[in-house]
């Protein structure tokens, strides 16, 4: 199959401009280039903030970074992968990988404080643009594209590539396990995964957050109670319960002192969530007197991917995923700023559902 | 021997007031009291903090509470220690104990939620003051008393019952092992004690400090290198190079962005510094995207004290211990805030070292 020199993609010309299909062009070759047709891409937070130009000033056009595809061309270093796998990437699409890189060359190129590139708003080494996934195309670097397991689906595997691993590697490098008691503050995309992951891995759960109407469905997904935190008094009941608090999203007004003491001795606060307003000061002696572990967690290491795919696998991860046709990117976007996603959206391009379908035959598994 | 009704101690009646050796009334005894002859008492930052009422309004009168000793009398529930032993204790003298408890249930007393008491500054549940050990006795709980290794001189051990158990256990629990990399900020009585314990367990250990007068000293005991931090360029070149930071000292203007790329993937940055300002805030973008770990440190438990000890002596531990008599503690303390300590000074009570020298011929270790 010849390699192609161009895509269609939905792209974002700047903040509050509408996107557009357009024909793009694709980034030159190198030896460790992946093709793939993508079938699913998930709609990040991420993606709408990016768009909006909320963090910095964005490489506009851009568009989506939770693809899952079909292979569909492979250049000559590439062996994790082969045409007609199943595969997806995420967030990350580039490390440094060099010797001497503290990140990389220890397997945690997710942390690589030399050269990082991303999906989409980014620039590969070659020069080229990288443009997402919301699009029937993409090419990028087969060191952070995975075969997905055959239990998962297309659909299911293209947001734990962003999401997932997200809130899955932290918990499973905090050692969450039968023992922990987990609180995860808010529920969106990101709590939503939070939740599934620490119930698989034998937590407790309990979910907390400032709306109310997300009891029910907090509970339906798995949780073992839910935690109104919209008056102080309801925290005050669980001092001292938490081994770990996910932290997926947070009010303007969150003050340590009412969430340090609801943890076990050396608790594990992990904040996953990037809003618009910093973490306030810590007085040295709260820090001291709680011995709580604050932290962050960026996406994922491919190490941490790889095992977060065979995790999603064995415990057959069951997220909320409600479906557009990848035509209907605009409309996806416009519901996902009126707060409707439950919990995560995903656009198909439908044309290459039928596509795939024709592989079944030769075994694939359903996507 | 019958058990005492007062002591007599130096104490300060208010801040700035001078220090008064005067007599006062023991606390009464319960089943779990143990009664000691002290013979040293470190003079601790906490204890200056205190005298000037920086963190909260003290209870004054007050005096230290480093402290080593010999046992003179023991309750009916007492096992730990008997008479003639040489025995210490530190900031803590109580907590609550109960079964309920998530700190003290599992062996993390320092971290009791519900009823701690501290060794001056604090109330017994009996109501009694307590008051310390810049004395010539002091009564307390068994529970947080703790015998002192025959190879350790009570000179020695007084001090690591605070300072040496509040530096080694946060190093001991985040794992601290000839793989690491510690920096050590500041330079003081804490920061001495990071670099000796950081270095027996066999870490490489670098000396941050903006007083570059530190620098001989630092190499002298044991650092292998040191980085003046009064300019953020010595800093740069450490990029990645640290698995923990020992924060022992910092100045106002310190910022998380400065330090954050200092640390190798999943870095734990320690606190156990209690200067009078606030960590700053921190962007959720950069908790994230370093994957540091930010977490102070209290003091140490029971078992971490047990297991400093023992650690102490297999180590040989040999602190830099300036000592002035006991009836000099206020030139002590002038001394002290007049910056002099290198690194840490102790109060002997030179009675009870004569006393002492005779328990020795029946085999006691040397004092």
């Amino acid at each position: 199959m010849s390699a192609p020199t161009t895509f269609h993609g939905w792209v974002c010309h700047g903040k509050d401009a509408p996107m557009k299909w357009e024909e793009m062009k694709i980034r030159a070759e190198d030896d460790y280039c992946v093709d793939m047709d993508v079938t699913d891409c998930g709609l990040c937070g991420t993606d709408i903030h990016t768009m909006d130009a909320n963090w910095v000033s964005p490489r506009y056009p851009l568009c989506g970074h939770e693809i899952a595809s079909i292979c569909t061309r492979v250049d000559s270093k590439v062996q994790n992968v082969k045409v007609g796998d199943r595969i997806g990437v995420g967030t990350q699409s580039g490390s440094c990988h060099r010797a001497e890189c503290p990140a990389c060359s220890t397997g945690n190129e997710n942390l690589c404080p030399i050269q990082l590139f991303f999906t989409y708003n980014s620039v590969w080494p070659n020069g080229d643009e990288a443009y997402g996934g919301y699009a029937d195309k993409w090419r990028g670097d087969c060191r952070f594209v995975f075969k997905i397991p055959d239990i998962l689906s297309n659909e299911i595997a293209c947001i734990v590539f962003c999401a997932g691993v997200a809130t899955y590697a932290p918990l499973k490098r905090h050692n969450v396990n039968a023992d922990s008691v987990v609180g995860v503050m808010g529920l969106g995309g990101l709590g939503h995964y939070g939740i599934l992951w620490a119930k698989a891995m034998g937590a407790k759960v309990f979910t907390m957050s400032h709306n109310d109407r997300k009891h029910d469905v907090a509970l339906e997904l798995g949780a073992d109670d839910y935690i109104g935190t919209n008056a102080a008094e309801h925290l005050t009941k669980y001092t001292g319960k938490f081994s770990h608090i996910l932290c997926t999203g947070i009010s303007p007004d969150f003050k340590w002192k009412t969430y340090t003491p609801l943890f076990k001795p050396n608790g594990v606060f992990i904040n996953v969530n990037l809003p618009e307003w910093n973490f306030p000061e810590i007085s040295p002696m709260l820090l001291v007197a709680s011995q709580v572990n604050i932290c962050g967690s960026a996406i994922g290491s491919p190490i941490e991917i790889e095992d977060m795919l065979q995790f999603a696998a064995k415990t057959v991860l069951k997220p909320y995923l409600p479906t557009y046709p990848m035509k209907e990117a605009p409309q996806a976007v416009a519901d996902f700023n009126a707060g409707k996603p439950r919990f995560r959206f995903v656009l198909k391009d439908l044309l290459f559902v039928c596509v795939l379908s024709k592989y079944k035959a030769g075994g694939l598994s359903p996507i």
